[in-house]
Parts: C-alpha cells; sequence; structure tokens
C-alpha cells in the first residue's frame, strides 16, 4: 500500500499501534513493525533507563528486517527533559509526541533527524503541531480509550475537520479495530491509522491477562469518559468508576476527585490486573474485539478486511 | 444507486433527511423527496391537526412525481394514539418511530401497510427493534444533534456493531454531513444515511434564520451532550447552556435541571431564534456546514461527493 503516511515512515501499511501505557513495550512494538505496521513504545509508563532498555530491545528484534519503528511520549512526562535526551541519543527515527504542546520539543527532535507525530484532539491543535513543525498529526476522537480531549468530538466528526485543517500526513484514531474501520477513516480524509485497543488487547501486549479477558468480554456501553474536572479519560464500568460517577454525578471538585483516584491506578489495572479498583482504559470498541491475537496477525487481517470491503465499494451500483 | 435503503423506500439515493423538531415540515420533507432522498416530517413538534396540514402539503408537493416521504413520531409523544391513528388513516406510506419502545406500535403500522423505522442508539435496541417487526433501523451515534442515547456510543463504534446484530436495512445517523461520511459510514456497514444537522441548516428548514446563522458559524466543540439526568441532548454551548453547566458541575438533581429548563425551550430556539435562551439542538457535524442551501442541492451534492469519493477508493494503491 502507498499513502503519505508509508511514504512518510517507510512502512509496509499505514497502521500505527498507539503508545499505550503499560501495553506498548517492545513486544508489541517490535511485532507490529515487523508485520509491516508501525510499532510504538509508550513512554508513559516508562522511566527512562526502562524506556532505553525497550529501544534496545525493539532494535534487537527488528535487526534482520530493518524496519522502523517509534517511541510516543506523553508531553507531561515528569522525566520529559530525560526522555527527550534518550530519544535523540539513541537516534529513535520516529517520535509520536502527545498531550501537551508541540511547539516545546518538535524544533529539537527535528533538528536530531527524527520524524516527529504529534497527536490531537482538534482541527484547532492541528493547526498548532503543524505550525510547531511536526511531519503528521493523528487526530483521536472521543470514542477513543484512555486520556482524552475536553471538545468530545468523534472521529467521524473530527477526521474531516482535521483534513480541512492541514496538508500534512494524518492518522485517525479512536473507534477504529477493523479493517472496514481503516476504510471508514480513510474515505474520511485519513492518510492510515493509529489504533489503541485492538492492540492492547493483542498477545504481545503487556497488559496483564486479566485485564485483555475482561475487556474481550465488554459489551457496547461498558466504558465512559470520566475524571473530565482532572483530565478526560475513558475507563471501562468498574467498581472504580462506579466511585468516581457517583462523586462526579454529587459534583465532586477536582481536589476530591484526585483523592480518589490516588496514584498507580492505572499500573494496577493495566498491568497489575486488579480489575475491580484499577483504572481499566480501553477505547469503545473493544466491544468489536472478541479474541487475544498476535499483533502480527492482527496487521495482515486488517489489512485483508481492509481489501476485502475496499473490493465491495468497487462493485457498489452508483 | 441501488441499496438495501433505496429498494425498502423505493428512492433513487440511500439519503434521509432526519425528523427533526421545529426543522421538518412539509416544504423539508417534500424537497428531500423530490430530489430523490427521502424526506421526513417531525411530527414531534406538532400537534395531530397541524401534522395532518403538514402530510397534505407534502402529499400535494409529491403529486407529480409521486415520489414517497415519511413522518417520524416520537413514542414519548403527548398525543401518540392520535398521532398513530392519524398515520394510519392518511396512509402515510413510511414512519419512523423514535424515542421509545419499538412494541407498542409496529405491528399496527404494519398491519395498516406501513414501513416502519426505528432510531436506536444501541445494538442491544437494534435486536429489539428487529424483534418488533420493523422494516430499517436507523442507528444515531453520540455525536447527533438534539436526544441522544445514554450510552455515548459514537457512529464509528456503533455501526459496525448494530450490523452485526441485524441484517435489516440499516441507516446510519450522527456525525455525517457529507458524501465522504456516507461512504465512511457505508463502509462500516450501512445501507444508507440520515442526516439531520445539514438539512436543519438548509433554505426549507423550518428553523429560525438565526438559528441557522448561527449554526452554520460554529466551530468544533462548539455542541456539547448535557441534561444526562434527565434525557441527554446535545446543545449549542449558549447562555442557557452555559448556566446548566454550572448546574451540572455542582450535581444538580434531575429537578433542578427538569425546572431549569422549563418548557418550550426548543421551540424559543430553534423556531424562534433565541440564540440565548433556547435550546439550540444540532450536531457536531455542525461545523462542517458552512452555507445555507437549498435541500434538494444537497441531496445532489451529498451524492456527488459520495461518487467522487467512491471513484477515489478505486483509484487508491492498495
Amino acid at each position: 500500500m502507498k499513502t503519505s503516511v508509508t511514504e512518510l515512515f517507510k512502512i509496509e501499511y499505514p497502521i500505527v499501534s498507539g503508545g499505550m501505557v503499560w501495553c506498548s513495550g517492545w513486544r508489541l512494538a517490535s511485532a507490529v513493525s515487523a508485520a509491516g505496521g508501525l510499532g510504538l513504545i509508550g513512554a508513559g509508563s516508562m522511566h527512562p533507563e526502562t524506556l532505553a532498555e525497550h529501544i534496545a530491545k525493539t532494535r534487537a528484534a527488528l535487526a534482520e528486517s530493518r524496519r522502523p519503528f517509534g517511541v510516543n511520549v506523553p508531553l507531561f512526562y515528569p522525566e520529559i527533559e530525560r526522555a527527550i535526551q534518550l530519544l535523540i541519543d539513541e537516534r529513535v527515527p520516529i517520535v509520536f509526541t502527545s498531550g501537551g504542546n508541540p511547539a516545546l520539543y518538535t524544533a529539537r527532535l527535528k533538528e536530531a533527524g527524527i520524524t516527529v507525530a504529534h497527536v490531537v484532539a482538534s482541527a484547532r491543535f492541528a493547526r498548532k503541531a503543524e505550525a510547531a513543525g511536526v511531519d503528521a498529526v493523528v487526530a483521536e476522537g472521543f470514542e477513543a480509550g484512555g486520556h482524552n480531549g475536553r471538545d468530545e468530538i468523534t472521529t467521524m466528526a473530527l477526521i474531516p475537520q482535521v483534513r480541512e485543517a492541514t496538508g500534512l500526513p494524518l492518522l485517525a484514531a479512536g473507534g477504529i479495530a477493523t479493517g472496514r474501520g481503516m476504510l471508514a477513516a480513510m474515505a474520511l480524509g485519513a492518510d492510515g491509522v493509529q489504533m489503541g485497543t485492538r492492540f492492547a488487547l493483542s498477545a504481545e501486549s503487556s497488559a496483564h491477562e486479566a485485564f485483555k479477558n475482561r475487556c474481550i468480554a465488554l459489551n457496547e456501553g461498558d466504558t465512559m469518559l470520566c475524571l473530565k474536572k482532572l483530565s478526560p479519560v475513558r475507563l471501562v464500568k468498574n467498581e472504580f468508576y462506579a466511585r468516581v460517577a457517583e462523586a462526579e454525578a454529587r459534583g465532586a471538585e477536582a481536589d476530591e476527585l484526585r483523592e480518589l483516584l490516588g496514584a498507580r491506578r492505572s499500573k494496577r489495572g493495566i498491568f497489575e490486573g486488579d480489575l475491580a479498583e484499577g483504572e481499566l482504559e480501553i477505547g469503545q470498541v473493544a466491544s468489536l474485539v472478541r479474541r487475544v491475537e498476535p499483533a502480527g496477525e492482527i496487521v495482515q487481517n486488517i489489512v485483508d478486511e481492509f481489501r476485502e470491503a475496499t473490493r465491495e465499494v468497487r462493485q457498489w451500483e452508483i
């Protein structure tokens, strides 16, 4: 396949696995890249030392195929300066930044020869990212798992507006877990897709098995965007969520919610498998995912479905 | 064009204009039907006498072309019994029901020879509608304007799941205002689309000019789903919305919200053009609509865009 995204990242298929906390280690990143997509290491849940180790292992796993990989780093990362320097020192080929101001580090990364993409939740921020000099934009809709924008714009409404706002290579994210979803996103103007949920539930994801098994059994409506007075996040409706929902319904302020949230809840839920008291971050499309599969098979399956759906479009009587 | 939706309704294009309160009178319904789509009269804001008048005028306007039209009736409509009897007595060819239990009236309407579609916001309700005997299902996502489901499932996540749940003709709604959006919805498994926002802002919509002009100037993020403790509704962020948001943030209960809402606010906003104190119901995609155009031109424009986008898909190097 050939789109501006495959050209930019020098990959076979315009399919990126999101850099998800507690899911996206070297195993997942290298499996996706080896299959022809772009695998991202999620730095958000790693100290710089751990990140360095995952970069080295991804590199080793991809040494023979010489395929590229990337790192996603949230710009609110506590050790951000060290992380940025590490990415430069390690000559990581591709960096996705998210959750902050792209003007802060884009120039430095670009000067080091790194290809930079930035994740946005609105056309306004897509324009800001372009002004900051990024090479590509990921537009992520309301249906996505984990942290999310404040404007609650869905992928269906978001992609055409970001497409209007910028001519940069555009990846659609949020609500996409199948080849049909990929076709829909590309019909709306995207040049490729970033998928989180389906890869978070893959065999190579470092999420706990209990988390994966809970998520592949979810029904529609089993996740909800919450904690909007802190930072909006989409979670599975579990016991912890129920306490958040109760507090929010009676108007709890940010301080109370911060205390309720406490520390390390996403690790507890996703990595340690505490299904009751952890933050279980996953997207609305989890209800379309019914099996834990190897990430490489997922990439191939998405491509096959995409081609099949495209063939169908070619046969429509219009 | 030929899909299960065009076959069922005997129309040229699988494009339905939603039955929207204070927007969908005989002028809009007949303009959409005359252009080859399916125009719906929105009974929700009409007494039965007014509805009868709009049915007669739609019929007169379509007499020569002999094209079909439909009526959308919300099942929580206060005079629902009289409305259902009217639809039967008038031999309205097509009825879309929404916002209630499809088991209540579907059999009676079908016995009278009427084609029945029901609007749902989840796959679970799509199965219920099919069990009730409807001929088609409209699946409407979180990004849609006006009243909305409680599960907040977006069109991107909803359509594939409703497609899995039922083999009935399926119309996608919510977030669709262009031919590219129509292609995306059909790639996800829909057989056609129901569009509200773009037709609400058409020349033939009976909405107030001030409402239309406000809505075509909206940016992304200028609408929000609110009043979730009553019945979730997507509104433009105006002065009235600000008071609702303030009350909700401090945990106001349903009673207080009901009092704040009062009566006739949607009429005040949409029909009378009170931009500050009215309920301004419109979808997220309003920010993609930049002009008030004749509804017939909109239908043709959507079809042209859809065909152009489909031609592009045919040229992709995959």
